[in-house]
């Protein structure tokens, strides 16, 4: 199934190459949203992994591949592709025999976190490995308040499938009441498997 | 990085919908290596999320786009895009609280499992896993046989990296003697849980 954004901005679009499209001409207001957090996960993960620490990837971006040339000699060259919706969460890998299943999310707010971050199949997918006896979370990024979360995802499924209309997000309140705040640092950047411990640790103990 | 194949056909071909590329009026040899395979165990993934068995997911094709056009009004189109080397496994998720990690692979030989058919990132990416205590695992399909085995990946990795020149696949009877096999079913069709399972079994016993 391809999934038609409704302001013709896929939410993977920070991914492309900034630099290279601009070089083909166009004009684009690349918000940038999301760029720099998510590019600090994926440096955290591979600091991880350098260090056995952990195995943690981000999984690639579902296309629709429609057409593909093969030049003689050069590479493959996809020439018509689309967008697809996930069916899962950005990331997941396996930390010291726990399996590890998240997202990690952005706002520029200050006093909550935005409900449409996420969608009903991240959610279902998050309920499904938590029945499987995964270890899900969601990492959520306050960029005004350089602030960072690690919230149990079975919290955020329970305020998610209970928002009502009028309240569109989770109040920060909320967030520093029932989440792990995690300090950035130099390297890794984003330390989450400390936030990861720690929720261990308060398992063990209930 | 962009993975150039030798032979002008991505890992990956068998993604590509063949009736699509045959609708552009393009003429393919379709070697529809590994195609079959590789459904039968996306459907028998399928069949274990529906029943909240296990959750496990084959990662989509990694690609580096280059150029999205955003036609006003429809979805947006990738114009230019690169097969991309895979750095882990295709198929990972958890069961029972495991992380599951496994490779699908198929071969036309009858005697033995050709050692080309893994590449040095999915070994090391394999090995990774397993010092996190993952379960990790490669499915073998003989498909001349009709054999399905499940190989504990410590035994491939140990294999491969002692393969010599002149031994370029691991026997059929070393797999049959170390493997555990497993008989393909209508409903899932490669019921690999129940090989977990035996896995499982024989490492507690140990």
């Amino acid at each position: 199934m391809v999934f038609h954004y409704p302001n013709g901005h896929p939410s993977h679009y920070n991914e492309v190459s900034k630099q290279k499209m601009q070089e083909k001409g166009k004009s684009i207001n690349f918000a940038n949203r999301g760029m720099r957090f998510e590019e600090a996960i994926n440096q955290s993960n591979e600091y991880y992994r350098n260090r056995n620490l952990a195995v943690v990837h981000k999984k690639p971006i579902p296309l629709q591949i429609v057409k593909v040339d093969y030049p003689k000699r050069s590479a493959a060259v996809i020439k018509e592709a689309y967008f697809k919706e996930a069916s899962t969460t950005d990331y997941n890998g396996v930390y010291k025999g726990y399996y590890l299943d998240f997202e990690a999310k952005e706002t520029k707010n200050k006093t909550s976190f935005p409900f449409k971050n996420f969608h009903e199949h991240q959610i279902t997918h998050m309920e499904q490995c938590i029945k499987q006896e995964g270890i899900c979370f969601v990492l959520l990024w306050f960029s005004s308040l350089e602030r960072c979360f690690f919230l149990d995802s079975r919290l955020l499924i329970h305020y998610w499938r209970n928002r009502k209309n009028q309240k569109k997000s989770l109040p920060i309140s909320v967030i520093e009441d029932n989440a792990i705040e995690i300090q950035p640092k130099i390297a890794p950047r984003i330390p989450y498997l400390e936030a990861v411990d720690k929720y261990l640790q308060a398992k063990e103990n209930n």
